[in-house]
């Protein structure tokens, strides 16, 4: 993981790997579009409508070029050639015990020898069942102390700050891990860890949808989880700064785009009943529980 | 409307008639939720789930208080008092048949003598009609022609820069009129214009729909409705200045965001056929046409 060419190569292999597992688990196939970057390089955007996954996305792209200035000021660089490639899932299950799950790695370089890693996994559950979020993070925590013992609680309490829908005073979901500008003395333990990370995230999530993809459900649970998609919609539209990056930087929008649900609903004033397994869900939707132990 | 009282009386007094209007239309009655915001002032939030109109909200509210410093900079002011108050409205009906339609009328003043009115009624229709078209804007024209011939094409033009979903390259409807920050020697003339806006909304959408709200439709009608109203979220929570006031500010969430559908679909690339009644609305949403004549 030491050049750009093998951090690429990682990525494609880390999206096949993903996208093969993911087939298994559904039983349809994704459906792949490649696209190019009229500034420079490309994608390939692969969508699956499945039996267990209703709607998902495992994207990679490696975009090059010169940088618009408004964003090498905004990450604090002069004018520059830069390189971004990264690893992209949002995946919105068919079963509301089913969390939605959301996974990115990348890396950023530029000609002038800037680089950095960044990445993360995190979980939303329309239901919080307490063994699976404690399994959720315990994963992440090993792949973390494997690493480095600091990583784990830095980059979970990064992931709750950061997935935080701040004009509903919730989070999105249980966190996980959240990392940025991940640099050191050389790339090689870096880009590493990453990809460490993008193959945790496999395993986690066949065993978290194994769990709860055959059991029974309501109406009422199905409305409670196009409400909660609804709070996904809000979080990436108005609090996410990739998706704000993308979208201001004219980016692919369908691509972007795949993270929203296939369905959202608005219910006003919705507020679940005291006692509900809902209302204990939206009561645990804070920063700082330690779930992993 | 030479006093912020009488201005906020006619508001009101704005809501009540709309509302009336609207639950004679619709057989439904609205919800009222009357709250108080702590800096000062409050609100009446109305919210209908009937039979015609599946959610809409009509709103009305007068806050005061000490802006804050980040808002008094955004606006060109210094540390100021100040009292906003207006009626807010958006209406997602049944049929798809039947446009969305948005209008908002406001007032604000600072206790330094600043001074100004803003507002607009904006159409989007999930599938355009011609004649509907025309004859909203013809409404528009004649409401501004009567106060201004000026203002027609200068507001027509000002909605179709704003109600823009920059990132899909499409406009969110046919447009309207769109004002701001409109001033002058005396509050007379401008508060005369801004009410006469206000009255125009609810014949001119009572016409509407009148005209579509019972004709058939199929399961394939209602997707569109649903991805057209995933464009409309989609424009509120990324690009709408007020939503983004109203959530920076920490405002009341379920007023602001009753704007939001009650129910939103994505679909990856979804592209109607060429031929197509969707396409053909599509290839209409773009700036600049003359509705009107």
């Amino acid at each position: 993981m030491d050049d750009a060419t093998q951090i690429i190569n990682s990525f494609k292999a880390l999206q096949d790997d993903i996208c093969a597992g993911l087939e298994n688990l559904d039983g349809a196939t994704f459906r792949e579009d490649l696209w190019e970057r009229p500034g420079g390089g490309g994608g390939r955007t692969r969508i699956i409508m499945g039996n267990v996954i209703e709607k998902g996305g495992v994207n990679f792209s490696a975009v090059e070029g010169t940088m618009p200035e408004n964003i090498a000021a905004a990450l604090g660089l002069g004018k520059n050639e830069f390189l971004a490639t990264g690893v992209s899932i949002v995946l919105h299950p068919v079963n509301p015990f089913v969390p939605i799950i959301h996974m990115n790695v990348r890396y950023f370089e530029t000609n002038t020898g800037k680089w950095w890693f960044g990445g993360g996994i995190d979980l939303t559950p329309h239901y919080i069942i307490d063994e699976d979020a404690q399994f959720f993070h315990q994963q992440l925590k090993r792949v973390c102390d494997k690493h480095d013992q600091t990583y784990y609680p830095k980059f979970k309490q990064w992931a709750d700050d950061y997935f935080y829908v701040k004009h509903r005073k919730e989070t999105r979901g249980i966190g996980g891990i959240f990392f940025d500008r991940l640099a050191g003395e050389s790339k090689g333990p870096y880009g590493e860890f990453v990809l460490d990370v993008g193959k945790t995230f496999l395993p986690t999530y066949l065993e978290l949808a194994n769990r709860n993809m055959n059991k029974a459900y309501t109406e009422d649970h199905l409305e409670w989880q196009k409400v909660r998609r609804g709070r996904y919609v809000e979080f990436n539209l108005v609090w996410d700064r990739g998706t704000k990056f993308g979208l201001d930087t004219d980016g692919r929008i369908e691509s972007i785009l795949m993270s929203l649900p296939p369905q959202a609903n608005w219910i006003y004033e919705h507020s679940p009943k005291q006692g509900s397994e809902e209302r204990r869900t939206l009561d645990l939707l804070k920063k700082g529980i330690n779930w992993a132990t």
